[in-house]
């Protein structure tokens, strides 16, 4: 039987979120009922309830970092019992079969992975509904055991923010001895800052403007280097071996290339669209540096993440908000008014 | 002593190269003598002769893919006799001690290395002259030697051309099972068609045309997709784990990046400038691509790329030429009307 839960949702994209009752898929014998305790605020949700992508099918129920409870597990979903903590990020499915999915990479399945939200469901062409909700059904593949210890809260934006940082500086082999360093200081960032750090890196973080040093050393930068000041951008030349660039929107990436070492990499994690203005070969040719682009994670690397920050004791710095306070969240996320990830309390929906 | 030495020099960017008497510099200990029997024609050749770069101090002596016998040697260049056939490519020195050099990647030097042609040797402040000349005095750690067998008129190009794209398919690890494309069937596309093939990858050409396709394969081609092409452009969607992009000029290198494989890399040996039109990242993101950029070859794996051609057979499809066609040569080869490289026989020198 299909459940009837209550949501959040955008109606078109000028409509601020309001409550809205749908149903979700009767369980399979693989899937997990999920209570949702909390879900993470990230920018992909406004620009998708705002139809910024041009892709968005109304009304659409934003939110793909989630914690929750198990309320039920199929038979086939012998992982999961019911109370256990739980996590769902961005994906909700896949292929299970191309090369991608085959090495645990979902996110580049080449069939295109379904997403927790405003994605079609290849099983019954159902739009998927995300987290600013009180349940959710997914494939017990994609659901992931969230580690005790972990305040459950500050988990939630792990499941988007977290992974996404974490994929790349994995993929790209940062441990002890790697200098890593971060560019923009918001919920992508301040987890590269916390991640990289505890990877044992020595960690920098690029600001364009001075006054987030002591927070930025707070959360695991060893080093702060003010872009806009052109002595500490040459004496960063040559020096390390990942970027991770959070910044999610147009920007040059001229200035960074040069502090890049022999054989670094900048990898994008937020910006789509064109290189404006455009990248200059030249510093990747001098010093086989390369420009590279990372999607969120895997799911067995989601689950990695989430045990290495269980034993670290890692989460976001986050604050906490009522499904009712989303609609002004969003226009506190578009001034970077918020340090650095909002957490809906799903409690607050029983007063919807 | 020093040695007065004929050569060929250019001394302005619209002189036509003439002969031109010099000194080479008394060797030092570690030095060998090179009598100079074929110098490969780079496009950077051109450049330089040209200042289409507005780096080129007057007069210039190009040429940077050298092959010779030694005549004399140093009493501290243990490594080579006299009549031993040697090779010199790009580089004559660099600081030997930074991060690079120590890896044997003289080529990123952070001093920058010294080139063959137009830069300044740190010793002795003199400007070095290239290899369209009789004789080269260089230090032994930036002389090859070449192996018994190949054809040293064709062996020459692999000094540069040969080095330029044998250093990314070893960098990218490219070896049976790889899937390698070449955009660009010149000097150094014909060379990276001939190595990945020998390295047993599946290799293909992007050509903007048909017509290229018998000798695509006789180089060693498994296929040919037409970049003009939609339909094969489609059909080329996530195939290749290293592009190697040997174009000279500014290209749009958007149409190729779906066509590379998950964490797949396309190279750029080729056009140093910005990137016009802009790169878009959503390939980059959607897949971990990478576009990066690659210069020469260490000394070391320069020498790795001629014993592998001794032991494969290879050498560089050419046509010999007279220094005394050397000016025609140039036009010819900015109309790209040559297969695949022309190489001085330094014989005619002896004519001037």
């Amino acid at each position: 039987m299909t459940m009837n839960v209550l949501g959040y949702a955008a109606h078109s994209p000028t409509d601020a979120l309001a409550p809205f009752h749908f149903e979700r898929r009767e369980p399979r014998a693989n899937d997990v009922v999920i209570e949702i305790l909390y879900c993470g605020v990230c920018h992909s949700d406004l620009h998708t309830a705002r139809n910024d992508w041009q892709n968005t099918t109304y009304p659409v129920v934003p939110g793909h970092e989630i914690i929750g409870r198990v309320v039920s597990a199929g038979a086939a979903a012998t992982r999961f019992k019911v109370g256990d903590q739980v996590g769902v990020g961005c994906m909700v499915d896949s292929c299970q079969h191309c090369a991608a999915c085959e090495q645990g990479l979902e996110q580049y399945c080449e069939a295109f992975p379904i997403l927790t939200y405003n994605s079609v469901d290849p099983h019954d062409q159902m739009t998927t509904f995300g987290g600013y909700s009180q349940k959710i059904v997914v494939s017990d593949q994609f659901v992931l055991k969230v580690p005790d210890g972990l305040d459950l809260a500050g988990a939630a934006p792990l499941l988007c923010a977290g992974i996404t940082t974490w994929s790349p500086l994995r993929h790209w082999k940062v441990g002890k001895g790697s200098r890593v360093a971060v560019i923009g200081l918001g919920g992508l960032g301040h987890m590269a800052l916390k991640l990289a750090k505890a990877l044992q890196a020595e960690v920098t973080l690029f600001s364009r403007s001075p006054g987030k040093e002591a927070d930025a050393r707070r959360l695991g930068a060893d080093h702060i280097v003010i872009s806009t000041d052109a002595e500490q951008m040459e004496a960063a030349n040559n020096r390390f071996d990942l970027i991770i660039d959070t910044v999610p929107y147009i920007h040059d990436l001229n200035p960074y290339l040069p502090s890049l070492a022999l054989n670094g990499t900048l990898v994008l994690v937020g910006y789509l669209g064109d290189l404006d203005p455009m990248l200059n070969t030249i510093p990747l040719i001098m010093g086989r540096k390369s420009v590279a682009g990372s999607l969120i994670g895997g799911i067995a690397e989601t689950q990695e993440m989430l045990d290495f920050c269980g034993q670290h004791g890692i989460t976001s710095d986050i604050e906490v908000i009522t499904i009712q306070a989303i609609n002004e969240a969003y226009e506190r996320m578009l001034k970077s008014d918020v340090k650095y990830r909002f957490v809906i309390d799903m409690v607050s929906l029983q007063a919807a």
